[in-house]
């Protein structure tokens, strides 16, 4: 006694035609001809063939689990976005598995490999500093796993997005220290390959030469985190190159920068104004508490949800990059305009 | 032409017992005899019995993917234990995929769901603070998967766990501000059916009876966040009940407290000390730096993972507690010794 289970080979072989062309003439796929199709039914009926359990729960069952690749949980910006996700999704009946590639590409690969054998319906990503290759992206989307982007996004594949406008924000924060008073101001920014650091470096650049305020290389400053902050700040301060603005590509930095100049007394704004970016909750601690750029990291997470939700009833819909309006907070470590 | 797929059930039917003594019969279970055993497995052979392909996936296969659910990835704290586990078991070669259950027991009960149907190895869970029904962590011990908590443990269920000395770490702090002339200390406390919450609470008692100091229930007030340690340091100031010490239940309700004194202008720690608990980021960025106890969120996290994979390798290995030791971090807020 044998199992005579019919498969989709058995079927291509009698027709003498490819097992993926089976497969899809079953499915209705748009590639295959009527004539096909008309062909592969018939027989598939008469031999009665029943399609395999497991490729059939693959391919239809919804796990309703929505899945999150983020760099670093850490961040105050990345759980408010996945609060935001979390609160849509949940209304939607969706649960969310999170995860983090904690800036390494080998791990953002796991991630996705991680999920996608956990059957999520759809991944919602925000990539690492350092992704340039996105095969592991192209593989979600070639298993027909809905996919979209949030803040870090990847430029040259089609999905949906939710972005802020980096560009605008840091024109707009580099402006408000230009009209309170400084000339001399330093940008600490992040790496340039990350899309949202460089558009924040042009953003500063364009708003300098907009205000007829001379460009000099050396007021850009790699730092992204509040130990560099610190350190390049006192650098400035001990090589004498003390800038009356500091604008920082994220909180932390901005943090760092704060802890130097009152390390050596320098009077914040009075002597030296700092504006930080993302309205981290320690941007309300440090002292004086900071002005920042407001990235609303809860609503982007709402939309980001929304659309991934769209796109799992409607894999087909055009592809939408939403972006979510900035604002700058006003505190303490800027002078009143 | 149909399949003839043998099943349990046909070879149940056959032999006139159960599916699932069938089932166990050819698994091996100890509570089959082996009269039954022999039975099954020759009636299996004759029929080519094949076991179903998703059934064996279910039972056998390991995902090397390690579940966590916490309350809140915001925390610094827990996202601190989550770096360490994923540190310990990225090494070990598993992946982490996270859930929170933001203090709610319905969604802490769907993230058991979304980690079993997940297929994860092990679950390691840090409850919410109003989990009293423990139905669904026995759910996961009955479907065979390992379990461990940290920090927020389950009393009465067998289970691995980690955790620190919440009594003495809170006895110690009190001393401290005992010992640098305290006499008037106020205790921002959590819930009290949180263990963690409850221990810190009597720890912070019993230093002061050993310390002769007379205890009042005026001085344990219900705060544990930003903003409930800001208010209840105002009212304390206006109804002119102020402390000369403040022993805080975590760090973001000590830096509410610090806020406040700055406000009202009031000298810390010449009039008032202020001590926090668990050494987040915002602990040193807070004016003046925090006083507080180092958690060691990290090593914490290290030490759960290595006990989920040691129970994921054996099942029936002895339950442990493991006790990570605290420091007490002497920063600003706190008088000299």
């Amino acid at each position: 006694m044998r199992s005579l289970q019919v498969t989709i080979k058995d079927i291509a072989k009698q027709l003498g035609i490819s097992a993926s062309t089976v497969s899809r003439a079953l499915k209705d796929h748009p590639d295959i001809s009527e004539k096909t199709k008309i062909k592969v039914k018939a027989l598939a009926k008469e031999l009665n063939y029943k399609p395999n359990a497991i490729a059939l729960s693959l391919q239809s069952s919804k796990s309703n689990i929505i899945g999150i690749i983020v760099p670093q949980i850490v961040h105050h910006f990345f759980s408010t976005v996945i609060s935001g996700i979390e609160e849509y999704a949940g209304k939607k009946g969706y649960n969310v598995l999170i995860c983090q590639s904690n800036e390494s590409i080998d791990k953002e690969i796991t991630n996705t490999q991680t999920l996608i054998s956990s059957r999520v319906d759809g991944i919602i990503v925000s990539r690492t500093k350092n992704t340039e290759d996105f095969k592991h992206f192209r593989n979600i989307q070639n298993s027909f796993i809905p996919l979209v982007f949030f803040d870090r996004t990847c430029h040259g594949l089609k999905t949906d997005k939710v972005i802020i406008d980096d560009y605008k924000a840091a024109y707009e924060a580099t402006e408000y220290l230009i009209r309170t008073g400084c000339k001399n101001i330093v940008h600490f920014s992040g790496p340039e390959n990350l899309k949202i650091s460089s558009k924040r470096m042009w953003g500063f650049r364009d708003a300098l030469k907009k205000n007829s305020i001379p460009f000099k290389e050396e007021y850009i400053i790699n730092a992204d985190n509040l130990e560099d902050g610190q350190n390049e700040t006192e650098k400035l301060i001990r090589n004498n190159k003390i800038p009356d603005g500091i604008f920082a590509v994220n909180d932390m930095t901005a943090a760092g920068a704060i802890n130097a100049l009152k390390k050596y007394n320098i009077k914040i704004p009075d002597k030296v104004s700092v504006i930080g970016f993302t309205n981290e909750l320690i941007s309300a601690i440090t002292d004086p508490p900071m002005t920042t750029v407001e990235q609303n990291g809860y609503i982007m997470g709402c939309k980001t949800a929304e659309l991934l939700i769209k796109r799992i009833e409607n894999i087909d819909a055009p592809f939408i990059s939403e972006i979510i309006p900035t604002k700058l907070i006003i505190r303490d470590t800027t002078k009143k305009n």
